[in-house]
């Protein structure tokens, strides 16, 4: 009997081996990350799929700044959305399943602490005259050792608004891309409406979210690495295999995966399996249909 | 008891009174649009979306052009494919409703005369020496009156690739947007797979076959025009009102249509109604919930 396993597809099955995103090298990456999907499917498995966007966001982001004397530019939350598209396409084209991609929101919090102080910085490096310029527009910007760049919110998900159509899909036999980028983050209105906010949810957190709406057994977080290390970048690093979500807990919180991108990924297994999720995996692209990584149980 | 109605939007609903697609008249044209759409609904009946896209896809093609030494430029579908995400993400903000959009594919095919013989404008008006340097890149560019613009082919919808999806949401109370922009064109490869190919697809014809493929009763083609009219442009211009698809399809082998824009969307209604359509409506936005325009009936 099949799992029902939601992957979390990282920036590197996206881009080219040098972290371009131009699109042949999406298209072929994206191609190959698909190999390793079809595995888990042909096995049996119902799978739902889940991608980041940073660089291809930030392609965008720089088309627009480029063009803003001549073009409108279109907000952060537009270039989320574009990437689900074009993204989910590509996914589309590379499984000989019937599949279906939604155009995703996620809600966030306009009292989210993030929207009072952005750190999240995304995009290229800029001058500080251009980032000024870009200021004027309503953006922050700060100084790094690089030189400028836009930080925006990176906001909690509460919720994937969209995971209902998911599961609708799911249940009639479709494999289902969703949630792209951890989804485009809208705020509830006073009138009750929704509205797009600029701002970036973590995808990691965005799917631990949806994979439980969607009641997957197993969450899958593909990434560059094979395992979680405690002690990474240290003179003893000990990469984590299987490990129960409390031994876990305890390492995360004691800060062994704060630098770099996987104290989210901790977070995101953590909360899956907290949440009621049997396992939560973090491993390579390669690793998914496999025994490997780090396994996250109960 | 409610029809099934496939609503296509023009571009006047999703640009500002001048023709503008900066972000914010996008919103706002989208929200103005949707209290129309809120009456049918509202009404009763079952209501599918899709809807143009050249404003906004021209926009996306300058930003590419503009960037085109610093970030690789996009394909053309894929900027069909960002459209889709963002209109319908909009719509979907701006309908009380369980609502979803679904990224769509429409396959065409690869010997359509189309890729011949492009003809169809894309974009922007450039000079010559603009022109010339995207030729290096494959395109095909054509001089007209007012400068030179990117043609593309414009190649018959075989197949809205995405309609399974779209009805599987349909039968669980979704109101659906889907095919925007006519769809992204695909073409269906020697191994099978299928890929993104640089074309244009009219909406209306694809709109017709996608209200075919979801069994929809109505198709309400939503224009800046009240009617069709015989004698456009000339000394006794007739409104059609109610008319018969044979009445139609006489007036339109006889060339009335075959200026401006209103060809292929007589062309769309008559291809619905000798489908099995019920019957077909050309009309103004604001009237899309009433008895006027023109009205076409097997």
């Amino acid at each position: 009997m099949g799992e029902r396993v939601l992957i979390a597809l990282g920036g590197n099955a996206m881009t080219g081996p040098d972290g371009s995103a131009a699109p042949e090298e999406q298209r072929a990456a994206v191609e190959s990350a698909m190999t390793q999907v079809r595995h888990l499917v042909d096995a049996g498995h119902e799978v739902i799929l889940t991608h980041g966007n940073g660089p291809q966001v930030g392609n965008l982001l720089l088309k627009n700044q480029l063009a803003a004397d001549v073009v409108p530019p279109v907000p952060l939350d537009w270039c989320g959305a574009q990437t689900q598209a074009t993204i989910g396409m590509l996914i589309m084209n590379a499984l000989p399943y019937t599949t279906a991609t939604i155009v995703t929101r996620t809600l966030v919090d306009p009292a989210d602490p993030a929207f009072a102080d952005p750190v999240k910085p995304i995009g290229r490096y800029f001058t500080e005259a251009e980032a000024r310029r870009f200021e004027k527009l309503g953006q922050s910007w700060r100084r790094f050792d690089r030189g400028w760049r836009r930080v925006v919110a990176s906001p909690e998900p509460l919720e994937i608004l969209d995971a209902p159509a998911v599961l609708v899909l799911m249940r009639a036999a479709y494999t289902v891309v969703a949630a792209g980028g951890g989804g485009v983050p809208v705020v509830r209105q006073a009138d009750g409406s929704l509205a797009g906010v600029e701002a970036v949810i973590d995808k990691d957190l965005a799917a631990a979210l949806l994979a439980r709406a969607v009641r997957a057994t197993t969450l899958i977080i593909a990434t560059d690495v094979e395992n979680a290390v405690v002690g990474y970048g240290g003179p003893d690093p000990r990469p984590i295999g299987r490990i129960t979500a409390q031994e876990l807990r305890v390492l995360h919180a004691a800060g062994h995966f704060a630098g770099g991108s996987m104290g989210p990924k901790v977070e995101a297994a953590l909360r899956f399996v907290h949440g009621g999720g049997e396992r939560a995996v973090i491993t390579s692209l390669n690793g998914i249909s496999g025994d490997s990584g780090t396994r996250v149980e109960k």
